[in-house]
């Protein structure tokens, strides 16, 4: 087998990591849960190595300037460390999605196709700097039999190269080939270069990060994309919804983590709920230090709207900014969403049964919720573990991602001689 | 809603058929049959047109010189419009796929999730000359509930724009907009750019030709595409094969249809296997007129065996031309295939069940086969009516891809005003 150290280039790299494949793709579920848990007890066994990589990053970003919010994500503690072991041990425990039959029947001949779900083969990830990451999806791709190349962004080059020899010295010492799980970290630009290209080699690319990240993979990426994309999330508060749950399911969906995708970032009112519903909703988000900011019939309303930026409806604020829109109708809501959508999560609140099922069949986005708090967009809420990330395009995946968003399947046809007349 | 009558541009013309996909994505399944039942009518209605605008497709083709099997393709005759009309009505009485349920459960919480069957929305297919084609993608797309976009060769250009009038004037005729099927071959190659550059309109873009045009489709699109590959498809008669059953499946699997992509390019032989089995397939394959190039082994054993080409191994003759390799071990003819293999379908012959298994488990193809001829992958053969495409990448689709795979999924979630804690 290619050993990883000699790898001089990205593709020898790449290579390894194909070869690698194809023995990871034959192991049975109780190999590689061993591995996973091999890679949890490793993560704990080295955690004073992994902070103190996690620390020159660190000291390095502060050098560069790094803005807060990004010092924050890079930051691992020996706290977050168990949870990524914990999370690791619980990726573990799923289903195994390798071997599931997902359809079959026995043909007029006799001849008997089944379709099974089987292991991507090599995934690749482009991420920024956030350790967490590289465990996370290593270990997703491990559960559904797939080796994983990872670009993590360079500010956390110390702690990805640290974590990558721990995650493979684990592995290894479980019988698995190091290269299931590689980086290409220290090849900078150019790794990342020849890995959106390698078709063939790899076999889907994961993006995972700011929008222009995701543009780029897209845009220059021969090998199958995945992407995992903003959130220009709704919340449609409908005209005959319960006061206290629109207020309820607003302020969860802005306020309980703005920074993150599946938060709302666009209020819609049908007209005939202002009255009812608005000074409630408005205290609530003044309360939770929330800026509103309407269309011009919403600041008629109430001296807390201030005026809507121009391009304010099309704005992932990831803040607490909130843009509220007065409607007319279900419909002119429906069709507001169809136009500054990212197809990511909508949330209608309604008592009206016709109307919610209508929001559900005609909002094309990859959640669609009555009643409810978007902010269960969530791999870990729907009971996958983790996630890879939230994929907003409708190719293969759409919305959370685990391990079966992770495969792919073959058919398998058994046949005794038959040939076709 | 726009017309397309007024579509001046690419651009606009897309627009309008996402315009139209809106309207199609909420449509019952009877009203999605409805309008293929009426296709097929008004496909036998219009046989004099059609076939006139086909003859002068061909009057061109001839005088420019096309090639004689590029003028079978192209050809349309009283009884393949019939047959067209016939896949229509088979594909109209197939299973609605929309809004099945894939997956669902009711979290701790009481919200109640569930991964139901969508429309993609717009499908793109980009073509060569071949006008069944355009009947068979749009009706497939019509039933699971998306518009579609057409881009055929220009040598199919009179054919095609006289299909595409009777297709949209026959879902008109049923309520729904004609938009729903649109061609963009009057704008020639500007348009099929612009097509590959329409993220955002185009929903997923299919390539289906030559390896040429299906490299230019993955390499210049920022749409996600799905690549319906070329077929390098081995056979490979193991050790304890029963004899009769070796010569009728490689038999079947080269000559029953030599030019397309199912068809059987390369024979691997277990050397146990040559003694019992190699006179007698190698005299029914000169009986059917299969010209046989192999390795140095395989021609010291018989005249009748040619030299290799170079590049034989890697090489989709699509004729009776068969490549044949000797190998000692299971193991060697795998690692054969996973090194020239498009990862269409691959075969084994042999009654040993181990090495069945072993064979299935281990070749990464679409379709793997025991006992059974390559010419079986085929979406009609798989009861899909039709067929889109044989996908040979792994993402999203992967083999014959019918209606099913012309779906994505969206998750619905309801809950009682739940929010996240």
């Amino acid at each position: 087998m290619i050993k990883a150290t000699s790898a001089n280039t990205v593709r020898e790299r790449l290579e390894a990591v194909r070869y690698a494949s194809r023995a990871l793709a034959i192991t049975t579920g109780a190999e590689r849960v061993a591995a996973l848990e091999a890679i949890a007890v490793a993560l704990e066994r080295d955690s004073g190595a992994i902070l103190s990589a996690n620390e020159k990053d660190l000291a390095t970003g502060r050098e560069n300037g790094l803005a807060e919010g990004l010092l924050d994500r890079l930051t691992l503690t020996a706290d977050r460390i168990v949870e990524l072991s914990a999370a690791v041990r619980e990726i573990a425990a799923l289903v195994d999605p390798l071997g599931q039959v997902v359809r079959g029947s026995t043909l007029a001949n006799g001849v008997r196709i089944e379709q099974v779900r089987v292991p991507f083969g090599v995934v690749g990830a482009i991420y920024e700097a956030r350790p967490n990451v590289t465990v996370d999806i290593a270990a997703l791709a491990l559960r559904s039999g797939n080796a994983v190349v990872l670009r993590g962004g360079s500010a956390a080059l110390a702690s990805n190269t640290q974590l990558a020899a721990t995650l493979r010295g684990a592995i290894e010492s479980t019988g698995l080939p190091a290269d299931c799980i590689q980086t290409i970290d220290d090849f900078g630009r150019e790794g990342a270069t020849e890995l959106m290209r390698s078709r063939g080699l790899v076999d889907v690319l994961i993006p995972r990060g700011s929008a222009r990240l995701i543009e780029t993979v897209v845009a220059d990426s021969t090998v199958p994309v995945i992407e995992t994309g903003a959130g220009i999330v709704h919340v449609y508060v409908d005209a005959d919804a319960d006061t206290s749950m629109a207020v309820s399911v607003v302020l969860n969906a802005k306020t309980h983590r703005p920074s993150v995708c599946n938060a709302a970032e666009t209020v819609l009112i049908h007209r005939d709920a202002v009255s009812r519903v608005l000074t409630a909703l408005l205290d609530a988000l003044r309360q939770a230090g929330v800026s509103v900011r309407g269309d011009a019939e919403a600041q008629g309303l109430s001296a807390d709207v201030e005026p809507a930026a121009v391009d304010e409806w099309a704005t992932e604020h990831l803040n607490l900014t909130l843009g509220l829109h007065i409607v007319g109708t279900l419909d002119e809501a429906i069709d507001h969403i169809a136009e500054y959508s990212t197809h990511h999560t909508e949330s209608i609140v309604t008592n009206n049964v016709r109307n919610a099922e209508i929001f559900l069949a005609r909002v094309d986005s990859a959640v669609v919720m009555v009643n409810a708090s978007t902010r269960f967009t969530d791999g870990g809420v729907f009971g996958f573990g983790a996630e890879v990330g939230i994929s907003t395009q409708k190719l293969h995946a759409r919305g959370p991602m685990g391990v079966t968003e992770l495969t792919s399947t073959k058919w398998l046809v058994r046949g005794d001689g038959q040939v076709r007349d």
